[in-house]
């Protein structure tokens, strides 16, 4: 009511975002402090200073949160590999590059992430990465392995160029599977794993389109697209 | 006290497995009818029709029940499989027998398995298959992969001899986090997954033992121990 000066066509969203952002920060504090199942949404607004109303036109539940810190992570990952992909033509440079990034975006929630797991290994819980909830943060996520993959030099099948980067994803998240459970300092383990799979996946990438091999990875990806695996379509 | 007729000698392990057993039962009906978080061991003793203290004399926690029943599991899957083990001398055929019966002996369990999966799949959880609670279960998982091996006329690089059961093994446990979320008409969709990853394996395993394929694979192998991954050791 004291703004009445500023005209009603203002743009909002800048405003909007901001709130946005500082009650998603505050979400993920809390779910840090107290545990995702303990913090509930009124505490949640409580600390960002706003009303309930307020944070449920943002959020619609906890869930949405959750989805919020997931796109945020995929925007964050993004940005931080954008440079890499842009100039690297190596496959195999570019999937370490791309990998070690997520592993220093994702740093700081590595202890959320131990605590939180349990809701989003639930295959009913929309917090799966593989529930429909979750397909903006995955379609972005498979995205980002196709331009790893279909940016490089690296010869492809080409029957196998549409499925192979959802096949890379799906080593991405069984790289965060045994980032969940890493225990050692800055979680230096999944470094290494990641440091010495990648060269391994480029060798089997190129493996994969010579005569001996190409039958066999033709009827692997045949088997995942036969169990219905590829999200994508 | 009106069975003081019995000797004191007399071996009371059959009346105790029955206890045992009952206990199990009755937890694993409550656990399916009633969710595993909201089942008590007082409601377990109750309709049971045995005391708390006896029940807890049996099973110290609800995790030690869910134990059982991994144990049990095994035992079930390794009697079903002993004919085959002795008889089937094809590496391939052998994988495929023991997971199919694997996914026969588990089938009445896939809906507890599906609303129980969040508590296996937390990290911190005793009920994690990588738990050092589990390693019974483990163990016995592992040492079926080896005989399903090792029992094979499959050749085998004498350097990976040691370690190819675990990672055999990790296959399963690949199969069961399909199975949790299968939810086509009795699964008949992860069959379809084992009945044609079997003989990719298979193959896979000849190539391992080949020139060009050998280093790839030792390197992998390497890997995996260097992440401690291997738990037997």
């Amino acid at each position: 009511m004291c703004r009445v000066d500023q005209p009603a066509t203002t743009p909002s969203a800048p405003k909007g975002e901001q709130t946005r952002a500082l009650i998603l920060e505050t979400a993920l504090r809390l779910f840090q402090e107290n545990g995702y199942d303990r913090t509930t949404m009124r505490a949640i607004a409580k600390d960002a200073g706003v009303s309930v109303g307020n944070a449920y036109y943002y959020f619609e539940s906890k869930e949405h949160l959750v989805q919020g810190f997931y796109d945020r992570m995929v925007a964050l990952h993004r940005e931080a590999v954008a440079p890499l992909l842009a100039s690297e033509p190596k496959f195999a440079a570019r999937l370490d590059g791309v990998m070690q990034a997520w592993l220093e975006v994702s740093e700081p929630y590595h202890e959320f992430a131990a605590q939180f797991f349990k809701n989003a290994a639930d295959p009913a819980s929309p917090l799966s990465p593989f529930s429909d909830e979750s397909s903006p943060a995955r379609d972005a996520g498979i995205g980002l392995m196709r331009s790893v993959l279909l940016g490089s030099t690296a010869k492809v099948d080409p029957e196998l160029r549409e499925d192979l980067p959802e096949l890379l994803w799906l080593y991405q998240m069984a790289v965060v599977l045994f980032w969940v459970h890493d225990k050692s300092e800055k979680a230096a383990k999944t470094g290494m794993l990641v440091r010495r799979s990648t060269p391994l996946i480029a060798r089997l990438l190129q493996l994969s389109a010579t005569r001996v091999f190409r039958p066999l990875t033709r009827e692997g990806v045949q088997l995942f697209r036969d169990i219905g695996w590829f999200t994508s379509k």
